[in-house]
């Protein structure tokens, strides 16, 4: 007997085992030129009406993160039990009332992390468990959920054609029984139990994988689960319409949301929730779109964690009514910490270019974009000043400081920047606002130099490279320094500059005149140098405010080189309290660096003092 | 005059400064919870009628890739000009015929890499460079392009009423001037010089950012532009219609083009172009709903990079069109090589759940998920050999093969999986298509380790699991070993097996008989250890084809523990070329398991030699 059976299912299994271990050397090279024989195109259902493209969203869905669920299955590394709990205490900070937690029929492991959920959960947290629609499985659920507060189960079924025939050989009567079955089994076991009255039981189902179901069909299943369920407007049944797998452009799950919408009876006594998934890279437009369609609810993952490509990211959906000034209701005001977490217990990183999150989103490396962020804020405080307190700042649709984000990173500096972002790094660093025309040839300096090292240069080495160029405080030479000085007012227009300068360790008195302070000094140093000086550019700003407020003043002294008696300019800075302190620092750092770069050369002290008292 | 002139500064300097640096210490907390003083929600166009959501997309549009501009621009580390060389020629290979190079007139690298472009571009490859409205960067743009078979000079000016106002300070009649005096230029630089008559010369002009700017107005200042240049039927004007930022739904964006589209003039000489960001997660959403609402052209970068949150990613975008049986004109069929030649010059990796060419896409870890994809291979091989050639697995939207990407990473398995993942790992590594009550053992057996160790298990230590836990070819235990046997037939109902093992180097003669060869084996082995053994299960099925055809025999062994004699069961596996003798190996390996388990123990050899000889 054996030997023959063995025998029929040798040739049985010969047939298919060999077409059932796919081919690995098949070459399906150029298939790319030409899908038409491979992929058809989804079939869209049709709508006698569609409403949503005139709607807005105008209020946040209800939300329901299933990173715990659907983003843990997926995880190469799944998170221990300690990194759920701290997952799922961070849940419950942002602001979500629905949580699912798990398959506990799956596990041991769920399972207790399940009673932990129930446990420690807030009173108004849900917690929610997915569940297949059979007996033993859900009897474990219910075993599980037992004693919470409130808790969803989360039954699903195949509806789709492609998951009736492939993976379940089920007809649609068939289906539609076997829901009513495990939906009247869950009822039995929860709400219709009178010793489990002190929790408040809520059921989902989840026709799957709706976005690939015939919209007629997904209804007619739901209409038989709703009325084994038989739910109430105060605790309207769940119907979660996954695109567990995105078929299709975003407007047509939209299509397929207000179909259900418009068609399931007692749409009052009905929460229709997205489930998005990200295959054509639109979860996002298929949960808002969903939402402008009718969904009341939003399932997804912090960041698109899921099966693949992700679950939809809570986090932009949340965040994009943010910015369209409709209250998320879940609180992203500390980005930062909340991407540490899900990080570390994901073990996948936030991609650099995520929305709101992403390490690179709040930047610009352009030009263009950093020159209008910079005016963006400057106009944004003029504004504020007469009263409009809306953020309006080009590039940055979000103010990073609302979610735990500084400007420092706003703007970056590579070898593509612009004038606008040197500026703005000096700015933020130093305080120092720039003139124009001194933003320009430094952020040419900064360009040639990071083009030199073929990377982005950190604020550190900006900051670096400006204070070595401008030779900021004298710090890279100081050949003349300035031990003394007084300015004499002759009449309204003239004055007398005198003083004392220290060269090579020697004392050198000092004289000119001009029209102010600044010319006189200029005129002084002219004698001083035998080389005829003059101000090209001159400006000043305040620094601070109250007692520590600087004055810090730019000025472009114009001079013949010593080489080639050329005309040059060049650009320098002084900071002081007092704000003729500062004009003169300016001058003279400005001219320690032209000596520096021997352009000019020191007087001889001698001579020098002769001069300075003639 | 100076110090008069520094003062009034000053005092201009104090209020403005204080207000241009953001104050750092600010804080914001808990803005989250009411955005409405601070957002304003995007303020939508008002359509009379709307076609575009009853459009399907039906062929792929012309691409541009500003991967070497765009995407450049915005890297923490642009590309050194050997990466833009090569990332170039990729992106010739792939197919592109638009490609965005530069900004030459922003910097000599720029300039220079523009030439080379211009130089190595085949015939029908189009070279285009983005350039400010200003007369001597186009002059700049226009040199650095001079000798391309095709050219697109790209200029672009402020619309939108924040770029107006805030950047730029112009009224719109100011920017139609602008913008015309801008096109004109470039015209007699190009297609009117008839110096430069060997080049095919485009332009293209965007609005910025079209997102944020009344569509009226966008419509008015391109009309005033193609005015300008007179495009023809054979040579449209590209209007580039840039979300720059998004600010709105994905919908509102295609209402925008929808309304672009429909109110341009003389539409046959105009090419309408999407350049779409990320910021709300919805740039591919808004390029697809853009085409359907007429656009005839894409812009974005491979994998989304770009400014911020990136451009629309283009792989995305083009797949989902194979996936929907659209030549997309782009080839992706080695997506693994591309990924690296991005991430190499990027520095930025692709995302693991970037669509298509995240590594983590084509994996399922969740049990039902792996179920159905083992369904979907087995179902879509019988409907291949019935002459139905579509591709129709379940969670696989896209052949991995088609964009090279192999099956094997396709399940994988973690603590969360199911029976499929590990089954699926077997058939892979080893060619054994488990029977299903050994797939549901070993899975179990799988997910403790896995989650004993609380990481995914990789396919090498799922073999090597199997390996030990099945005695797999007596590898890990062989206390009896068949040196020689017969099968006799004594009639069509009864067997005789005769043959001798080998115990501990002795050869010991066994004996038994049944209906069929195994289960006078089955016997003899009975008789051998003095256990009644039976079979409570039995398949096969052949591995390979042709000379190298083996057989597979798995056996389900019960037999009574020597410790309690409670009944218990054993599964096994044999190989071999001869079907009979596979399912004698498979007997063996499991006998010797059981052996090695202790739970039988091995006969003394010379009271087996006795018992065999009686």
């Amino acid at each position: 007997m054996f030997i023959k059976q063995s025998f029929v299912l040798l040739a049985q299994h010969a047939s298919r085992s060999s077409k059932h271990i796919p081919p690995v050397k098949l070459s399906y090279k150029n298939m790319l030129k030409d899908p038409s024989s491979k992929y058809k195109p989804f079939i869209r259902p049709t709508l006698n009406k569609r409403n949503w493209p005139n709607n807005l969203i105008t209020k946040a869905p209800r939300w329901l993160s299933t990173d715990l669920r659907d983003g843990n299955q997926s995880l190469p590394d799944p998170m221990s039990v300690e990194q759920k709990k701290e997952y799922f205490h961070k849940l419950v900070d942002i602001g979500f009332k629905e949580i699912e937690v798990s398959f506990p029929s799956a596990s041991q492991t769920d399972f207790d992390f399940t009673r932990y959920a129930v446990e420690n959960a807030p009173d108004d947290v849900t917690i929610q468990c997915l569940v297949q629609s059979r007996e033993h499985l859900i009897k474990r659920t219910v075993e599980a959920l037992t004693g919470a507060k409130r808790a969803t189960v989360h039954t699903y079924l195949a509806t789709s054609d492609m998951f009736r025939d492939i993976v379940f050989n089920m007809s649609k009567e068939e289906a539609i029984e076997k829901a009513v079955e495990a939906t009247k089994l869950v009822r039995s076991l929860t709400k219709d139990d009178p010793t489990k009255q002190d929790t408040i039981w809520n059921y989902q189902f989840s026709p799957e994988c709706f976005s690939d179901t015939p919209v007629e069909f997904a209804v007619e299943i739901c209409e038989a689960v709703k009325n084994a369920w038989e739910p109430t407007v105060e605790n309207p049944i769940i119907f979660n319409l996954p695109a567990t797998v995105e078929v299709a452009t975003p407007n047509i799950y939209a299509d397929q949301i207000e179909y259900f919408s418009t068609h399931i009876t007692e749409r009052e006594k009905v929460c229709i929730s997205t489930h998005t998934h990200n295959d054509r890279g639109c979860g996002v437009a298929a949960s808002e779109l969903g939402i402008l369609a009718g969904a009341d609810r939003v399932e997804g993952c912090l960041f698109g964690n899921g099966e693949r490509t992700g679950n939809v990211d809570l986090v932009t959906v949340a965040l994009n009514m943010y910015t369209q000034g409709i209250p998320p209701n879940l609180d992203f005001s500390d980005i930062n910490s909340l991407i540490e977490v899900v990080e570390r217990c994901n073990k996948i990183p936030v991609s650099p270019r995520a929305p709101y999150g992403g390490e690179l989103v709040v930047c610009a490396f352009s030009g263009s974009h950093q020159d209008a962020i910079k005016k963006g804020f400057s106009v944004q405080e003029k504004r504020r000043a007469q009263g409009d307190k809306y953020w309006r700042i080009p590039y940055l649709p979000l103010d990073p400081k609302d979610i735990g984000r500084d400007y420092e990173a706003v703007i970056r500096v590579n070898s593509q920047s612009g004038k606008g972002g040197a500026a703005w790094v000096i700015l933020r660093s130093l305080g120092l606002d720039l003139p124009r025309n001194m933003q320009i040839e430094f952020s040419n300096i900064v360009q040639d130099n990071a083009d030199a090292i073929g990377k982005e240069l950190q604020s550190g080495e900006i900051s670096q490279l400006f204070k070595k160029t401008y030779n900021y405080n004298n710090e890279s030479g100081s050949y003349i320094s300035l031990l003394d000085y007084n300015v004499q007012k002759l009449d309204s227009e003239r004055r007398i500059f005198s003083g004392q300068v220290e060269i090579a360790g020697e004392v050198v008195p000092i004289e000119g005149n001009g029209n102010g302070p600044i010319s006189s000094f200029i005129d002084a140093l002219s004698n001083l140098l035998n080389v005829k000086l003059g101000v090209a550019n001159y400006a000043e700003h305040s620094i601070g405010s109250g007692s520590n407020t600087q004055a810090a003043s730019y000025v472009h002294l114009t001079y013949r080189r010593y080489s080639d008696n050329e005309k040059a300019y060049k650009w320098g800075v002084g900071l002081s309290k007092d704000v003729g302190d500062a004009s003169v620092q300016a001058i003279l750092t400005t001219i320690n660096n032209i000596i520096k770069s021997g352009e000019i050369t020191l007087p001889k002290v001698q001579a020098a003092k002769k001069a300075g008292h003639a």
